[in-house]
């Protein structure tokens, strides 16, 4: 057995209740070095997030639980709406630092209707409650991730090669992770998975924390650079491609990292399926289609310095970076979610998986 | 009027027949320095030509041209066959350097071809016969490289986008270049051309090279990973992508830097037109298709390090690393040579410019 525990169960997210601190490993600095910061301070935390210090939608989602938490104990006061209203404040500010993961705002806003529930509710109680319900959104994905990562695999046989793009694994989660996490769960059981992982550019999580954990785990993992998917694809190793996804829009188009889209249309080229792997936090119903999921754009200078010792273009040069694109409904065979696996039409699947909640 | 003669008229090869000295710019160190190497030994030859000291297909070509000639000087013994066999065999070793580039062997079969003709000529008159040759071959570029830019810009019309991948400029080639010559012939003329150039990874030369030549040369260049030309053709930023070639098969299919054949297929997707830019010496009527050119694969370092200060990845993730790939015949709109546009159906257009050579 590979031993797989090292990486699945990682503490990418480390919550120390007796010292009331918060903890992330500093995914900037992999593969070459795992060290943990503390998240004490809003801009701490926004700067953690807006740096891509913690990554991943569900993660960024965790930490943002804990984060509420911590600036919840740090806005108390006995005047409830002032602490209200500062927190409220606290929580834009911290939805700010990244704008197209949807699972960012959806845990600022659990946690804010913890907080107004409780209002009037002693202290200890109030911030308990929201210490509960941050432990809750942590526990909720480790276990949405094993359901999609089981899932997942239901999609695979022994000895096929699939392509993932980006790190959607326990790092960019909390365990196993949704793209990453069948293969995980392959190598636990035995099975002979071959993945090919994108470097991902700019900023190499595929090269940095995939490949990582994916070798780490005793995944059979080559990694490639992201233009040589067509190849890799034309060669026949493929038989399929797992993503992950910041938000998915009510008709299934599919916000992820930049390439995802180049990813899905050589695919449909080469007629290899494309699957989605995220928990229903990352499906937003009150967003129609692609064109109105805000797409962030990032600092041109990531793509022309970051990671480089030698200059790699003239500095005057312009960038265009945007950090995620929009995968049309209709170049995915499947979204993959802790409750199933939706198939077209996405606008009934999707809303068919809400339907228990309403 | 911006200076582009600075770069179009770099001597990226040069040379120096008072002191019978070959000198190239060291292209790996662009842009952070621009420095000139001597070759004088074969086995300096083969690693700057193995280590992309100069490269582009038609740059290779050149620099193989004088290259024979040194070593013609060096065979030299008046037992011609023992020269001859001496020439043979330094040519095959130059041509193992880059086993995809058809221009190689083009140039030592054309050198050896003048070296076989003159053979029973006094020494002065045969070395001199093979300087000529060398010279001949750089001239013709240059006046190639002019022609297929002015098709290519018979392309385009003012203010339209145009995507490119890796580097076919002066650079690659001797003057203004092959994909990328039309912008300079168009900056010349102060016409706005928007050129998007992938930064062509694992090795940056559209980062690197491209960026830098088109910036010197006063084109509004914007620089992108390659996993962002999906989401700029569906910004419609683009309306052609223009791309090189080291070998066309006769059936039209190209064989050119990693990641072109992902440029074609996305661009199918998004309906806009794939034009392949190159001399006629790059097409390789003896290969049927893309399935017999040789793939050249190379140090999967060059995935995981090189030009990087920090790991990339564990150093035992292994790496697939083809540096070119094939873009099926139905996927190109034309093939621009200094003859002329080609369209399909391939095998009657590419054969009908030789028609005149037989």
């Amino acid at each position: 057995m590979p031993d797989i525990t090292a990486v699945t169960h990682a503490q990418n997210i480390r919550y120390d209740k007796q010292a009331e601190a918060l903890y992330i490993i500093d995914q900037t600095l992999l593969p070459g070095e795992e060290r943990e910061i503390r998240l004490t301070t809003l801009d701490e935390m926004v700067e953690a997030i807006r740096a891509l210090r913690v990554r991943g939608a569900p993660a960024i989602g965790i930490c943002a639980g804990y984060c509420m938490y911590l600036l919840a104990r740090d806005a108390w006061t006995e005047d409830r709406q002032a602490f209200l209203r500062k927190l409220t404040e606290d929580g834009e500010a911290l939805n700010a630092s990244r704008p197209t993961a949807v699972n960012l705002s959806w845990a600022i806003g659990e946690m804010m209707a913890v907080a107004r529930a409780r209002l009037q509710e002693p202290r200890e109680v109030l911030l308990d409650a929201l210490y509960q319900k941050a432990v809750a959104i942590h526990e909720d994905d480790i276990a949405k991730c094993k359901a999609i990562s089981e899932y997942g695999l239901s999609l695979l046989k022994e000895g096929d090669g699939v392509l993932t793009h980006c790190n959607a694994g326990p790092l960019a989660t909390s365990r196993y992770g949704t793209a990453q996490g069948p293969f995980l769960l392959a190598a636990e059981r035995g099975m002979h998975i071959r993945v090919f992982a994108d470097e991902t550019r700019p900023l190499l999580q595929g090269a940095r924390l995939t490949s990582y954990e994916l070798q780490r785990a005793g995944v059979d993992v080559t990694l490639i650079c992201d233009n040589m998917a067509s190849i890799v694809m034309r060669n026949g190793w493929v038989q399929a491609c797992f993503v992950g996804c910041d938000r998915i829009a009510a008709n299934g188009d599919t916000a992820n990292k930049i390439g995802t889209s180049g990813v899905a249309i050589l695919a449909r080229h080469y007629g290899i399926p494309v699957y989605v792997l995220g928990p229903t936090s990352t499906i937003d119903m009150n967003c129609p289609d692609g064109d109105h999921i805000p797409i962030e754009l990032r600092d041109p200078e990531e793509i022309k310095t970051l990671w480089y010792e030698k200059p790699m273009a003239l500095p005057e040069v312009k960038c265009y970076n945007p950090s995620f694109d929009v995968t049309d409904h209709d170049l995915i065979a499947g979204i993959v979610t802790e409750k199933g696996i939706c198939r077209a039409p996405y606008t009934e699947s999707l809303a068919a998986l809400f339907d228990d909640e309403t």
